[in-house]
């Protein structure tokens, strides 16, 4: 079964709305066996509306639309549709007395915009929106069907947990699985350079593998048949197996998830001392709710002074060998160790750019050090030439630094 | 001039990534006046790749197309493109030598499917790409261009600003104008109401209006013929001085860089001490390069031990009140300003969520405080439900008090 989506609205085109809708229907849809053939974005314009329809129908059993339902002008699917599919708007009583109670209770005037809300097209099948004013509206034609939502995401998803049901069973769809496998700290060509038996593999057993990177991450997703989820549950764990440093993962975890875990489980706390990074990974680590019981805080040392000040790094040591060197950023994931009382203590120092960088340190240069009771590690990194990246990659590559050292792996 | 984009991404299809290309693409082409007439997004599969094309080209002057460039085996676009266009792929030893030195600086193998990237169509007009290895291709045909890049934002942006130019230059667009102006700290609504009379008069002007929102802030855009720039400037700053308090910029500035700006004139520094914010208003300060001019360090106490212990908030007081009070938020500011040693200390203390609300301290619930050598001011914020948004929202009103306070407007 192949769906198309496509989405209407200026403000998409214009980069004023980033289209997340498709998104999250590509995925709710994914999980029960459709998979969408294309997307498509488009104005309000009656011309690109009906082309798009028709470049899509032939190719595809359904199609989902969203936006240009709202009661302004500018807003002017439900009319396209109802003209295309020969249908006609009528009044359906019920939904306007909807309508008027969500203005009543809502204390806003029911005007004759929002009333018009509640004419509709008499044929296609329509499907209430509890959250909204605009109804779903579901056309069929030549044995295919046309479904057209708001552009609200809230109300599209509400409209959709109603409408997938639906299509399951109407449709006879063969659902897949895909599952993820996360890694962090090895580059894409040299991952599939050392994966290409697997890949060889997997290509003769019909699974289709993808490579999803992102700053220091990449993410494998394989897919296939639901028949087929043991054997790629098995060829996920060849992979885990294969890179235990650099596996952090499974899915939807994070690497600060999984820290988070790891310290909960053996009963540790973690404290930050960062500098490069400002703020960067207690940021992260705080973003896993729950946190606070584990994460005791950050000393973000951005100044030479605040260094000496907040975590004992020795004033000469500083000066000579700099901030960014391995004799401070141990000294500052000490220093944090104590000040904050935690068991394990991430430090950052580096030069994250575009300025600050020589010959012998230049920009994306980073030190980063773990220190425990019993010992600290340190480790130098050479990132590139963009400020954001090279923070990012401070962050991802302490974390996994950081799982290591706790899974005893470094 | 009409432009269509083309992103390609199986994960895009699935709802694993969201395509922000389209959007970012979008902004940036109709500030110089390029509209888009279509965004299509398909999946990494030659037919698909094939058919787009064939359905943009009759209706457009130029397609830019994302994703596939990867050295991977997924990564079809380069081969699918060349022998569109009946192009072939011959090896170009100066990027192949680029490519190998980006390796090689970065202490990473240098593998065969690296090297294949440099093979490159010969008759396209090859983009350089110094941020990643994968090049931009921009073929041409009947009259009309074609140009993929790579879908990894960053590079996609770095190739872009080299483009945009070209276009320019090639293709004959009627230039627009267009300023922004920056607010914060007051809704959409309460300033489309209280702008009303600035509204009717550009619309007698013909300029047009966007109102872009994010957390917290908003930009108004104006746009219109290169001929009223002036006359755009004017009513810009007829907005500015209607809000003095929320005006914080024009155009790319951002808050965090007005204030840096605010303390190098003034010969201040700057510190933070942040609970809920979790090291994000730090983050946000040090990425306006330069900051450590005048940004010494963040205390992220997270834990009320870490409050104590680090910036001397008063045990009982703490207890008595708890961590989210008007008590222990001033007092958090008054110890970062004398701990971290600077002019100005921000703090933060609230209930992000989702858990951890109250009746008297819903989620939601933030104070903020600000710390100069002379007195401390503080103010109770209510947001919403999300955890994310709760912390973007306290930076944004954290930084934009600062200002107002340094300003002398609060």
């Amino acid at each position: 079964m192949k769906v198309d989506i496509i989405t209407i609205g200026d403000e998409i085109l214009i980069g004023q709305t980033v289209d997340t809708n498709s998104a999250w229907m590509g995925a709710e849809l994914n999980k029960v066996g459709i998979s969408i053939r294309q997307i498509t974005s488009i104005s309000d314009n009656s011309t690109a509306i009906i082309e798009s329809i028709e470049n899509s129908l032939p190719n595809t059993d359904l199609i989902f639309i969203t936006g240009g339902l709202g009661p302004t002008k500018d807003d002017i699917t439900k009319h396209v549709l109802t003209n295309y599919f020969r249908d006609e708007l009528v009044m359906y009583p019920d939904i306007c007395e909807e309508i008027e109670n969500y203005f009543v209770s809502a204390n806003r005037p029911f005007l004759e915009v929002n009333r018009q809300q509640a004419m509709l097209p008499k044929k296609a099948k329509i499907i209430r929106n509890e959250l909204g004013t605009a109804s779903g509206m579901w056309f069929e034609t030549m044995g295919k069907g046309v479904i057209s939502m708001p552009g609200v995401p809230y109300e599209m998803k509400g409209l959709m947990a109603k409408i997938i049901p639906e299509i399951l069973e109407k449709y006879d769809i063969d659902p897949f699985y895909h599952q993820t496998i996360l890694l962090q700290g090895i580059p894409e060509s040299v991952l599939a350079d050392q994966i290409k038996d697997i890949e060889d593999a997997l290509k003769k057993d019909e699974i289709s593998i993808a490579y999803l990177p992102s700053t220091g991450i990449i993410k494998i997703r394989l897919t296939a048949t639901e028949t087929k989820a043991d054997l790629i549950k098995d060829y996920l764990n060849q992979i885990a197996e294969r890179f235990p440093g650099e596996h952090f993962g499974f899915g939807a975890q994070t690497l600060q998830a999984v820290i988070g875990e790891m310290l909960l489980a053996d009963n540790k706390t973690l404290g930050t001392v960062e500098s490069c990074t400002g703020g960067a990974i207690a940021q992260r680590i705080v973003s896993t709710p729950g946190s606070s019981a584990y994460y005791k805080g950050s000393i973000v040392a951005y100044a030479y002074e605040t260094k000496e000040k907040m975590v004992d790094v020795n004033h000469d040591e500083l000066w000579n060998h700099g901030a960014v060197s391995q004799q401070v950023v141990e000294q500052m994931a000490k220093g944090g160790l104590e000040k904050l009382n935690v068991d394990y203590c991430i430090s950052t120092s580096g030069i994250a750019g575009p300025d600050g960088g020589t010959d012998e340190k230049p920009v994306g240069t980073v030190w980063v050090a773990i220190a425990s009771k019993d010992r600290v590690i340190s480790k130098r990194f050479q990132f590139r030439q963009n400020r954001e990246r090279n923070i990012e990659s401070t962050v991802v590559y302490s974390l996994n630094y950081l799982r290591r050292m706790m899974a005893g792996l470094t």
